[in-house]
């Protein structure tokens, strides 16, 4: 965390300056917003969070309640989503409060007496360290609860406007505010009365009934044949020995419970299979009661027993599998003739069973795919051709986890005598363990994806994938850091130079990409950074030497790897690190002794890897990208809108993000 | 962390309900108060967060200043310090926004151009891993802000009453309230009226000007030969390469420096020698200004230049080293014949360099000490001797500590050619460095602290230091789990249960043990709970098998430690541990295999060491602590004055108190 920069922050550091649209932020909607956000779910909220962090960008996120969710919904957090948390700065502290998940229990009809449960195997939940962060569960409402917090503390100050409900919209053709939104205030003495705002761009995150899917002429579709399961989030006392362990659990007489224990201790979520759905049931299953859902628990878990003393929450659903084609406004078949101005992410796009934990993870990978991007654009920093790569990018994702949850929630209904094989369930759970934590996701070539004509130079980052942090030390303070947890939600390219064998300021491949980075103009951070702007604050570049720490004399470094920071131009020291002897990441990474450059979107995916002498590839990797302004006008547009509100410098010290009142 | 056992809890669970005196807690300074604190510094705002967990107890901190401090003073954070803020819920925040020390480098004059420094070793900070926590520096400003949220969030909803300059004290010989105060207003309409506040204990945690030492007729001692030392939190540029490393600067031609990085990545603070100060320097020396600190500090620096571009914040102090001979108001040769009544902790009772990073670590130690006793005895837990323990322990730390750092603060003002050997200054860094990471305190044998007599039951667990925590796996969701970590400071003794190599549920010593401890009338768990309280509200009893997870079952695990809590009488799963194969807490604290208890304070010191079979010891150990007042009375008193006001049910949710209203 680095602050102080800027001068002396004597309260919390996590809480930034205020700045741009931030500094007079209206509490009332206003007419003209940059981005409506139309739901306050995980999509909607993430969304909201990355953009906050763009301070000359209005962005409003409208909610049909009256306030925070209270209570239930999702709760299963994938290490992925985890990974997400640290970049927006609270993963220490849902962990924490959260359950952690390191094992699952499986239970079956005991052979000796099939109308008995008994425990048939245990299966450890992330064997392969897949990540460095855990599996958790907790209530949706706490990600909220997290989520707006950091908006609070944003350079925005953003906070949900509650209460408005989205009724239709409607897009020009033209114009600066060319989506027309019509709202409905639910709550207060407006309730009932219409409202309109006037916004760039929509984003959909209202739900699987969502009506901006509607006004866009989006439709799921997907099987309709639908298994009924009661939810319920309850205080027991049981003799039921695994009931603080995640559980699956199949009764011999048919039925079947999934356990997930929840935060804090005491409480735990069942889904109790309540069985096929008839076609002609008309929403019947719906009207099952808490006491028969609690019954038919019993019933599948005899012989043991639990006396439910409280019932926090509970529900019953029909699980469907349904998906839209597209994401956005632009029909298939206008791809690439027009950019999109609507969007639609979460339980909008993609409907499917609860029991993957999955729902929340890919919703806010949704949001988080989209926030960046949005914000680049508006910026002027990329080209509206930018948004196509939202729908492209997540549409499949999504056919891909509707593909893997079918399957795993056929297992989770099936009868034991259904499987192929007993232990059918167990083995698919323990194969599949990348995907349901969130790690499959491979974006293919594009835009923003490179083809991955050097793959070899660094195995361990495949072209695609999030970028799988690793420990280095960082050289001016012997520090062992986690080198992605450096990549924050603020919006920034990371440029991550693994040093050939060289050490530094020896002349070398390492030391002459420095010397282009920091000077030439094609050089993607001279070329495209505005003028007056701090060197990294549009591009993160940090330099990984092979050496240990003490062989790395920080004298010698390039400046390209010290820039400077803030109205003092004092030396940025932590961009400079060095392999640990005990965890070589270039070992762990599989990284070329002749080093590489990799190169990471600011939603933590790789976007290329490329040799250290490919200086062209780096320019033409990010001219399509970053070329769509001159950043010298931007520069100057933005030193005039916000200069007469603070100055520049403080302005930047909130996020990193310099300069960015332009549009 | 536990919650949702007393019904659903959407928000923050670290926001604990409001309970007793946090009801209607009045925001003007009451005239009668269980404790008043004097003094918002590190001492006084750890012994009211402690305080504020007991929703019983009104206790009020007053400081003369109008707000929060803002800048300045200490920064240096012992591992001991990272510990407690662990206790009190804020270990991994402060650790995220503060400087990491992982190594100190030595420079001294280069041999081959003595004009010029050169770095001539560097040592690892912890090389023997001596706590799980780091080493820390970061502004007390920072420090002061997570106990006031604690406090905030507490039962008591305490917040300090800023305003108030205490003037002076009575001690009645009697009455409920035997400590008249007065204090003055320092702003406002009032500032200058003076105001009288009624206690029954006074903490002055004044600082080392403590008129609350003066009014019990103490006198700080010691040396008066003075060394001074300019002081400066500064941004600079600078071509030093080891600024962001914790740096011991010698200069040939005389002159020493302490670089101390500070958080955020760009500010440190330095601390430049000035020289002796003559015995007729009349404060002459605190007149030396920034200016001429920075030119001092780049002639010791030479040839490393500093462009200082930016003060946050200097000084000049000179050090002197003194104690006070006790800690409360009773005279050494009164004690025993009375007890205490007025205390103080901090800089009131010692003064000494800042340069070893222990003023505010041993401080917060001194109110961590005095906290909950307190809180006991306010409680009615237990007798008033318990409060002669405080001074009785923690005057001889003081006396430790000034002695170190007078041999520390020597080597650092000496010249290189007044050192016995050239090393000598490093080789004294590495050889004490359990002193200043916090870990030398080891206290006597007391009421509270038991005669050594079974300490080779568990050798890795020395009587009279604190608890080294370890990782084992929490039985009912195989989660890995610092033992130590579950102590948090909610006022609680602790017994941890070593089993012995029987299995859960055979019969064997853990489990007799375990019997008597629920059962017997002579067991303390039994015989000093309140009648209707939880059975663990002032016990946390905990048991740790030698087997790994999975061979411990928990449905035969006695209910010992598998007790009721709350309103639904639901089983708390959270004591029940299992040693990790890979880490086996058996092996690294010398466990013996036969088993051991082993008793832990609320202030995480270990107690005593017992035998599973030492029923008796164990009852006798704690009849003196608890055995002031009947539990069945403290009960009854409690449930009567609290239950108008709240259910006594979910006002011992809010800390794991039970029933804490009656004195």
């Amino acid at each position: 965390m680095q602050f102080h920069h800027h001068g002396y922050v004597s309260g919390d550091p996590r809480i930034q300056p205020a700045a741009g649209v931030g500094i007079d932020r209206p509490a009332e909607l206003p007419d003209l917003v940059d981005v409506l956000i139309v739901g306050s779910g995980p999509a909607g909220m993430i969304a909201a969070a990355q953009l906050s962090q763009f301070p000359g960008i209005t962005t409003r996120i409208v909610e049909r309640r009256g306030g925070r969710l209270a209570i239930g919904q999702a709760d299963g957090i994938q290490a992925r989503s985890v990974e997400t948390f640290q970049a927006f700065g609270f993963a220490e502290r849902i962990i924490a409060e959260a359950y952690r998940i390191t094992e699952m229990a499986f239970w079956k009809p005991d052979p000796n007496d099939p109308t008995k449960i008994a425990r048939a195997a245990r299966a450890v939940d992330d064997p392969t360290g897949i990540s460095e962060f855990p599996h958790l569960i907790v209530n949706q409402a706490r990600v909220l609860d997290y989520f707006a917090e950091v908006m609070a503390g944003s350079p925005t100050r953003m906070v949900p406007d509650y209460g408005y409900e989205f009724s239709r919209l409607h897009v020009d053709e033209a114009g600066e505010h060319p989506v027309t939104v019509t709202l409905v205030h639910t709550a207060g003495e407006r309730a009932g009365q219409e409202r309109t705002v006037r916004a760039k761009y929509v984003l959909g995150a209202d739900g699987a009934r969502s009506k901006v899917r509607d006004s866009i002429g989006c439709t799921l579709a997907g099987d309709q044949a639908n298994h009924a399961w009661g939810v319920m989030d309850v205080l027991v006392v049981t003799d039921f020995p695994d009931i603080r362990t995640k559980c699956a659990i199949q009764s011999g007489a048919g039925g079947n419970i999934l356990l997930i224990p929840r935060e804090g201790g005491h409480l735990f979520r069942m889904y109790v299979d309540l069985g096929e759905v008839a076609a002609d049931d008309a929403g019947r299953v719906r009207e099952t009661t808490i006491e028969q859902i609690i019954d038919k628990a019993n019933e599948i878990m005899h012989p043991y027993h639990l006396d439910v003393r409280n019932v926090a929450w509970h529900s019953v659903y029909e699980v469907g599998h349904r998906l839209t084609d597209r994401f956005d406004d632009v029909p298939l078949d206008e791809v690439g003739s027009r950019t999109p101005r609507v969007f639609i992410a979460g339980d909008a796009c993609h409907t499917h069973s609860a029991k993957a934990g999955q729902g929340m993870n890919v919703s806010m990978q949704d949001g988080f795919n989209l926030g960046w991007k949005l914000g680049h654009v508006l910026e002027g920093r990329s080209p509206e051709s930018l948004l196509s790569t939202y729908s492209a990018e997540r549409q499949v994702i999504a056919k891909n986890l509707i593909d893997f949850d079918k399957e795993w929630s056929s297992l989770m209904a099936a009868r034991p005598d259904e499987l192929a094989d007993p232990t059918e369930l167990e083995d698919f759970y323990v194969r599949t363990a990348e995907f349901p934590a969130g790690f499959m996701t491979q974006y293919p070539p594009s835009l923003l994806i490179g083809e991955a004509h050097d793959q070899a130079l660094a195995t361990g980052f495949p072209i695609g994938k999030r970028f799988k942090s690793a420990v280095v030390t960082r050289v001016c303070d012997a520090n062992p850091i986690h080198l992605g947890h450096h990549a924050t939600a603020d919006g920034r390219w990371r440029i991550y130079v693994f040093a050939d064998e060289a050490r530094a300021g020896e002349d070398s491949p390492t030391s002459r990409l420095a010397e282009w980075i920091a000077r030439s103009p094609e050089s993607p951070v001279v070329a495209h950074t505005p003028e007056g702007a701090d060197a990294g604050a549009w591009f993160d570049v940090k330099v990984i030497y092979q050496q240990d720490h003490t062989g790395v004399d920080m004298g010698s470094v390039h400046e390209a790897f010290k820039p400077r920071v803030g109205p003092f131009e004092l030396i940025d020291y932590e961009k400079v690190y060095a392999a640990d002897p005990a965890a070589d990441i270039f070992e762990l990474r599989g990284i070329d002794r002749a080093g590489a450059i990799v190169i990471v979107r600011p939603d933590q995916y790789v976007a290329n890897v490329l040799p250290l002498t490919a200086t062209s590839e780096l320019a033409e990797f990010f001219r399509p990208i970053m070329g769509a302004v001159s950043p010298q006008t931007t520069s100057s547009t933005a030193s005039t809108s916000i200069s007469t509100a603070m100055p520049p410098s403080r302005m930047r010290q909130a996020t990193g993000l310099a300069n960015t009142g332009a549009r």
